[in-house]
């Protein structure tokens, strides 16, 4: 249904645009995706986005109101697919916290070529959207976040995680190495699967109990 | 000297702006990284970043020429900042791998507080530099990134690392890992010490060979 009849469903963008044309629409959010990594989201145009795309400005508005709308469209469809990784059957959800770690980082891996925020994550450009949207998107990324730490309390209380770890921050640490990772991440070189595992290595290498390591200099 | 009279020195800015009133420089400086974070570079504009320091737009080209200028000065300054954080006593440059990290990590915390570049790193950026500005910031990143990489390689030679890792890897991990630690920090949790500390054990988790570890699964 176009936005201009969608009333008081403003916040769900999928529902609003269900009439329209679908693959215009993801060339839309596309288009805006490029346009805001390349010129940033405050300085890119509507203008320009509708021009990468062969539409006219005007033509733009039967999807969305404002150029907010193609922030938040972005925002959400990459913490969809993110939470999607979050999804885990009966024998991963039984198993220790390292091979739950490794497992989430592999599907995060996964989704990376698909991710169409801008790279660096979309810390930076929250600001700039609305009450609404940007505490829908908040708690996304929050439930995000609440399932790696969870994992990591998980391990520290089956003793396999040092508890001295402050939990929050080495959730922090993580997603802030997998949204960086678009940047400067060059093809054939190491796959994403290969980087996966290395920071999962890295990762349970900063979790696991102090006991383990053999090598470390004893100031650390 | 002010810039008006500086000729073909146009890349030292600090040569250029002896003359001038340099704690009014220094507050150019931070009004610019102030409005560059909050609005991003390409959104920013000059006559705001005058408004912060009450000055009008026309005096702050005494100082610089465009906006770009305080992009360059911003990178530049902060990069020589990072670029002390190389320099080792005798001791410690003849000190293990691990040491070594752990130190230099540590000294990049100790610095966070006067970084002035986005938060995040310049990358974002780097492409609004002009060819000269951003060959000279692109080579002072790649002298800071060479002195972690040749500790790393230090510690594959000495068979404290694990040389199946991808140096060049582990190196933009501790980068991106060390550049985004301002945009999540916050004051009153973790010391910036502290998560220098975290950091060099992840770090060096995951550099130190398979062997250290009793407890990843097997799939590792």
């Amino acid at each position: 249904m176009p936005r201009k009849r969608a009333g008081g469903d403003s916040d769900d963008l999928s529902t609003r645009r269900g009439t329209l044309n679908e693959a215009r629409w993801e060339a839309i959010l596309g288009a805006a995706a490029e346009e805001f990594n390349e010129r940033g989201y405050r300085a890119a145009r509507l203008q320009d986005i509708a021009q990468r795309v062969g539409l006219l400005t005007g033509s733009l508005y039967y999807y969305i109101d404002s150029k907010e709308d193609l922030l938040y469209a972005l925002a959400q469809s990459s913490l969809q697919l993110g939470l999607a990784t979050t999804i885990e059957d009966e024998p991963l959800a039984n198993s220790d916290a390292a091979t739950r770690l490794h497992a989430f980082i592999q599907r995060q891996m996964q989704i990376m070529d698909r991710l169409r925020g801008p790279a660096g994550g979309i810390g930076r450009d929250l600001a700039s959207l609305s009450p609404d949207h940007r505490q829908q998107v908040d708690s996304m990324r929050r439930q995000l976040h609440s399932f790696v730490r969870r994992i990591i309390e998980q391990g520290m209380k089956d003793g396999d995680f040092d508890p001295t770890v402050d939990a929050g921050v080495a959730t922090n640490t993580l997603f802030e190495l997998l949204n960086t990772t678009r940047q400067w991440v060059k093809p054939g070189r190491l796959s994403l699967s290969e980087i996966g595992d290395w920071y999962a290595r890295l990762l349970l290498g900063g979790l696991v109990l102090r006991e383990s390591f053999g090598r470390l200099p004893s100031s650390m």
